[in-house]
């Protein structure tokens, strides 16, 4: 048994049983492995950014890591982005870089390069694998790092000769560490400081968004009074119908500054104080008021859940929470604009979908339109690195074959990674891509404005322009194997879109809105 | 006179006036000085791959930096491929990278990461701006570092608020180093070596292969009976007619060790020993021949046109050196294969044209057929980090307008930064892409039996195969607004190629191709 077959039997092993892939010359022992792991699903992406986007999807939805497997140094850089979206966001993912072979470094070869030094940018689970007998307790080792908590990218890079040399020993699955029991010093005082009578608000971040975290949080915010928000950009949000609704911190720091006006307590439950996401000039980025004192309940590596319901039970909340109900919006009628583009989405969302949302400015009307659709999951951009939309639908719909997904996509962001579309056409993904085509960064219209930089020309304005000439998503999409239209108005999007999710494998819907900004 | 406007006015002043952009809101008044500075020229890329690797095209042909404008740790890690390929082709590059503003940073907001660990993997001079009266001067001195020698990514992190304020102070130019005289010992000792009647080869590497150090490389290789090799991947390589023809050395070691058999001496101009590009089981990855004698004339940041100039006085050469004849291939007739397709790209290559080649398995055929055609500039993939070939087209189109420009692109390859052929659409280049589409990674199929993984599975063949489904390269350049056709035969083809040439403005040509491993 060769170093990649006892690896690819200790992936397996360790419950690992998908691999997002993009090789080169060094990963073809691993390549070549593939097929000695029956259990091990490969999936591969003409570009690094589709397979590590792919893994973060995956992993939000499995509820455990994907392997990637990447191509020296470049392959990891190609990958970086959507693992820093990762990193943000907490996700497991098992990232495997595959280098040259331990006696060829010496010659700082062309593909030779500081693969550590790119990896420590998303990374604090970095190790290469220095021999054949070693490289499968080094993979179960990464795989349990990634596991958590919390979640993160372990970065493993895997010398071509360590790979391929005999001598692989497989190694039993090594158990993450377990999450922290928060004290109950900590409770009470986060239960004081609700019960004080002043306003409060609860903050819930990345592990506490399903449904156990929301209910107990909820039934917390309704006995206490307090406000109930959740971060900004969720890795993972159940919501719709059955579930109790929350608002995001909003992503424009004068909405989220109304949302936080006048608290006195702000609780953190695995979330952050907010902060704006940009810095403006004259502008404080951090957002909490004045007078308001904030509370840690959980931190990132804690049992945050476990800490909302002993919470709940020491403010003395026993009423169950308010649900969302079923109550989808009507079909929308009329012109396409970003609104009657998300009212259809909120109208015929199917039970159990999911939601990946990178649609930018467009989805600003979505949580309106599908709080009392049936109940899904929204998978956000963790890490504000654009080109995640696509590559997580993907891994959302590896890891749930018998679910709807959505791919709420900006024209914009969705040229990033647009290669995903190739992936999802090959696997036969049931993905519905909706694309927001307002030929334009629009964000960044309204970015440019708010930081102060008012004098603007003809070249400045060019920057910010996707027409000219216009992207043509359907032929894009065609190019890739995946069906495609254009939707002409709201009547032919809805019945566009019903059709898409109701039949298997991928779809793309272009629409063409106006920019709101 | 804000910290931009400073930094843009010194950035002209420079000589840099082309900027290649992927902005965001932490770049926003950069984007708005733009039209401050009427010599700069601004060129949107939809993904950072195509900022960076146009950047690093229009250097090797404008001899002299462009700028990229990068958005924070993502943006750069996007672009980090082609920032890679420029390092190994020692192509100057002014990196720019917005940050987040100073005060901002503290928070560790999504977007922030470690850039300075990312920009170690490409970058020896790497500076974070830290006011906005030093700016310009950190600008001027970056483009002075980028200018080598040798060329060099010099990457300056620009934090938003050191952009964004008043106080900005254009900055003189600064002179780069210049490059060192070879020392009168060193040629003799290399002219010895030549003169010793001893089998010998002189190889060059990047900045001795333009016209004048190959036609004094050449003078000494004929005066004394050596052999004359040009590097691998050139960064830039003139040939064709007119000009001393040269064999590169082979990819393939086997290939490679036939060119270098029974040398007694080789001699370094700012090249390395050939090292085989990957390492293979049980084969030595250096290839210089035992009781072969390595002397190095000159080093990277050597005078090392020079020093052939030099070494052709000292071992007496005083002959005029062969140069190619004018005499391209016949058209070609028949099937469409790697090998019809560039007899035809020989036959109709018009006089000053620019070949950037990443075509990978189907280029074998290319040097053969192209090496008396009229006088071109051959761009290669310097660094193997695909998904070059297209963003260099790019930025060589963008340095010379008045010259023809065809990228030569693999199947594989283009889909790493498809999104050039809408740049090239916008800026109405004169690009001709010929696709060569053998629906594989036709080159993996050939290291995977190199390497030795011979049991290979259907799970591991998907890895390598491009078809299922097919892409249609046609469909694509169409959507990004390129017009595009599919050549049915080899007469079709030669005949949309010198239509496409002929037109103004970006074609594409798809071959559709057997594979040839």
């Amino acid at each position: 048994m060769n170093g990649a077959q006892a690896l690819m039997k200790t992936l397996v092993d360790s419950g690992v049983t998908a691999c997002f892939t993009n090789p080169g010359t060094s990963e073809m022992h691993f390549v070549a492995a593939l097929d000695s792991a029956p259990e091990m699903r490969a999936v591969l992406g003409l570009f690094e950014g589709v397979a590590t986007g792919a893994a973060d999807g995956y992993a939000r939805i499995a509820g455990k890591p994907a392997a990637t497997l990447l191509h020296l140094g470049p392959g990891l850089g190609n990958g970086l982005a959507n693992l820093h979206n990762a990193r943000k966001g907490k996700v497991p993912v098992v990232n495997i870089v595959g280098d040259h072979a331990t006696h060829h470094r010496q010659y700082d070869t062309q593909l030779q390069s500081d693969i550590d030094a790119i990896a420590s940018n998303v990374s604090t689970w970095i190790r290469t694998s220095q021999s054949t007998s070693e490289l499968a307790k080094d993979v179960a080792e990464a795989v349990a790092a990634a596991s958590g908590p919390p979640g993160q990218v372990a970065t493993l890079v895997l010398p071509a000769d360590v790979s391929w040399s005999e001598g692989g020993v497989p190694s039993p699955p090594v158990t993450p560490t377990p999450r922290s029991t928060v004290s109950a010093d900590v409770i009470d005082q986060v239960a004081k400081a609700l019960r004080s009578g002043e306003p409060a608000a609860i903050l819930l971040g990345c592990s506490t968004l399903l449904e156990p975290g929301l209910v107990a949080a909820a039934k917390v915010a309704e006995s206490c009074g307090a406000r109930l928000y959740a971060e900004t950009f969720p890795t993972r949000l159940t919501r719709g119908a059955g579930v109790p609704a929350i608002d995001r911190i909003a992503y424009l720091p004068d909405m989220a500054k109304l949302q936080l006006e006048g608290l006195r307590h702000l609780i953190l439950v695995d979330a952050k104080a907010p902060v704006s996401f940009f810095a403006y000039p004259g502008q404080d980025s951090y957002l909490v008021p004045e007078g308001c004192q904030v509370h840690e309940l959980a931190g990132v590596s804690d049992d945050s859940v476990g800490a909302l319901v002993a919470l709940a039970e020491a403010v003395g909340a026993q009423a169950d929470p308010t649900l969302a109900a079923l109550a989808p919006p009507p079909r929308p009628t009329g012109e396409l604009t970003a609104m009657s583009v998300c009212q259809a989405i909120g109208a015929v969302l199917p039970e159990g979908a999911i939601i990946s949302d990178e649609s930018q400015t467009c989805s600003l009307f979505l949580p309106g339109n599908t709080s009392t659709s049936p109940r899904h999951d929204l998978l956000a951009l963790t890490g504000g690195a654009i080109g995640q939309g696509l590559p997580v639908a993907v891994g959302a719909a590896v890891a749930a074959p018998d679910r709807p997904v959505l791919a709420l996509e900006a024209d914009g962001s969705a040229m990033y990674t647009i290669q995903s579309l190739w992936t999802m056409a090959r696997e036969e993904l049931d993905i519905t891509v909706v694309l927001f085509n307002n030929r334009s960064y629009s964000i960044l219209n309204l970015e440019l404005n708010r930081v102060g930089a008012t004098e603007v020309g003809p070249k400045a304005k060019a920057q910010l322009d996707l027409s000219n000439p216009d992207l043509d998503f359907v032929a894009l999409a065609e190019g890739m194997g995946v069906p495609a239209s254009r939707a002409v108005d709201a009547e032919d999007f809805t019945a566009k879109l019903a059709a898409a999710i109701a039949a298997p494998g991928p779809h793309l819907i272009e629409v063409v809105v106006p920019p709101i900004f």
